[in-house]
């Protein structure tokens, strides 16, 4: 099990070059089965592989009355290990509530740039982070609940910068039958089972149903999330390649060419379309509708109309996307 | 609400242009809400639009008590709106067992056939069927956890061949609604209460307890599945026009222009040796795993592979896909 499972991580790690040769790594360390199963593995691959620890970091956000016991936690574990130990710690309510961020957001913001210190003052390259085969399945549910349809389907990256993330391929539990395999002990993270919050009530009600009426749909999840990633994001770069081409920002907003974009694949087109709206809709959402109805004005179908913080029209050959008071 | 839900759906039938004009239309009816809604709709659309009912259909299965109930129950509807009736009735389970299909899919191939038939004698050019957005949701959600990423995820077409599916964009919900609003009833599905079949329980406990988490899920399902197919309907026309132009049939299986292919998008890539792995696969399953040992071949990053049914090596300039037993 142990040897199948350090197999299938090693291969997500050549497979996508997220340590390549030479590489010093720090790793993020919470306390949670995740991010120790994620260093005991990676100090065991690194034993034979072309990558070295460069040490582990731990922040603590003072949210939880465990905090402490938390810090103290994973300082022992680097010791046991022989690693380098960071830790650094911040008021993260005090600063989301001033910052006006969501609590999740304030906390995920003060610890990557932590990491980020860390990671120079160790030489490190490349940081580490315990994102699962589970993380992976609920985000792209999540999104896809949301209605992230239009782009941002797909889903997590298993590398974006220097942030890589080496167990997205495995499961939550694997990854604890592993260290109960090895006698190491991981945290309980309580805050994870607060069924109020939604990704939490996907994570524990939600897949496990659907786990239970296919076996294995949490995998399959988050190997559709991967492809339909991969095939967005092509799309994606050819409608901006299409959208540079076509479009003029004018003083009212943007105006498209559109007998070159009559010519286009509509897969393309609609999302240049998107592009556009959202250039006059400042922070107004564009859903699905909205592009339906340009896609109408392009096709002659409809005269003009309204969309979210504007007007589209078809003067001439061109699409012209105007913003609220400026035509 | 009856305005706005007969709005929606004709917007659907405009702009996927499912009933151009002078259509003649046949309905299939099997007695729930859906159909009993999509009859009653259709007849309320047909007086202003430009197209007619050829009249309603109704596939007894004799699958269940209630068979003869309900053909009486459509038979009367019918009457009641003056509409030509047509049925038939087979011994589905018999049929199933003789054929070694599934019960549902042995009553899909007698009722096409069917629907077929009696749109003959009617005229009709369409046939019309009920599915929902609620169908198009566990659709979506289905194949999603049943590990259709490679291709194949998306939901139902709106249109195929001569089936039309005008209600795709509204809830079972509302339909309920306007079939109460104007007092039309309809048949209860029983066996659609049966939580053992996967799909009822994706549509009984897994999609309500999403839709609890997030109100709108299932629509946000639904369009995601929309966009899905339309991208992957493109991206698969493109890897076929690139299959036919690096493919060659050998005696012993397939073999593809490596160089070329080195040159063209991994989304495109991706559907070129799906299809050249399925050539040689036979009737077994191909996997993400075996596309990525395949692409791994291709770029060199190991000599050689066994994949389902044959091997895959690189000769040359060639990916060579051979069958078990023809090397």
């Amino acid at each position: 099990m142990v040897a199948g499972l350090l197999q299938q991580i090693r291969r997500t790690v050549r497979r996508e070059a997220l340590l390549p040769p030479g590489t010093k790594v720090l790793i993020a360390l919470s306390g949670g089965s995740d991010s120790v199963a994620l260093t005991c593995i990676l100090v065991q691959l690194a034993a034979t592989d072309d990558f070295s620890v460069a040490g582990v970091a731990h922040f603590n956000h003072q949210l939880r009355d465990t905090a402490e016991r938390d810090e103290v936690f994973c300082r022992d574990l680097a010791t046991r290990l022989g690693l380098e130990f960071r830790s650094d710690r911040a008021d993260v309510a005090a600063y989301a509530s001033a910052q006006r961020l969501s609590v999740e957001d304030a906390a995920r913001r003060l610890r990557y740039a932590f990491l980020r210190t860390a990671a120079a003052d160790l030489f490190a390259d490349r940081i580490a982070v315990g994102h699962t085969l589970d993380d992976q399945a609920e985000t792209v549910l999540l999104k896809m609940v949301r209605g992230a349809g239009l782009t941002g389907l797909g889903g997590i990256s298993p590398q974006k910068g220097d942030v890589v993330r080496p167990l997205l391929e495995v499961s939550k539990r694997d990854l604890t039958a592993y260290l109960t395999s090895v006698n190491a002990p991981w945290l309980e993270d309580e805050t994870n089972q607060d069924l109020s919050n939604p990704r939490n009530r996907l994570r524990h009600v939600v897949l496990p149903s659907l786990d239970e009426t296919y076996s294995g749909a949490s995998r399959a999840i988050a190997r559709a999330g991967e492809l339909m990633r991969m095939d967005a994001q092509w799309l994606d770069a050819r409608a901006a390649e299409l959208f540079d081409a076509v479009a003029e920002t004018t003083e009212s907003g943007v105006q498209l060419d559109a007998r070159r974009l009559a010519t286009e694949p509509r897969p393309i087109v609609r999302r240049v379309l998107l592009t556009a709206l959202r250039a006059i809709a400042g922070n107004r959402e564009i859903g699905l509708d909205h592009i339906r109805l340009t896609e109408d004005v392009l096709g002659r179908s409809c005269g003009g109309t309204d969309v979210p913080g504007g007007r589209v029209e078809l003067r001439r050959e061109k699409l012209v996307l105007s913003q609220q008071g400026l035509r």
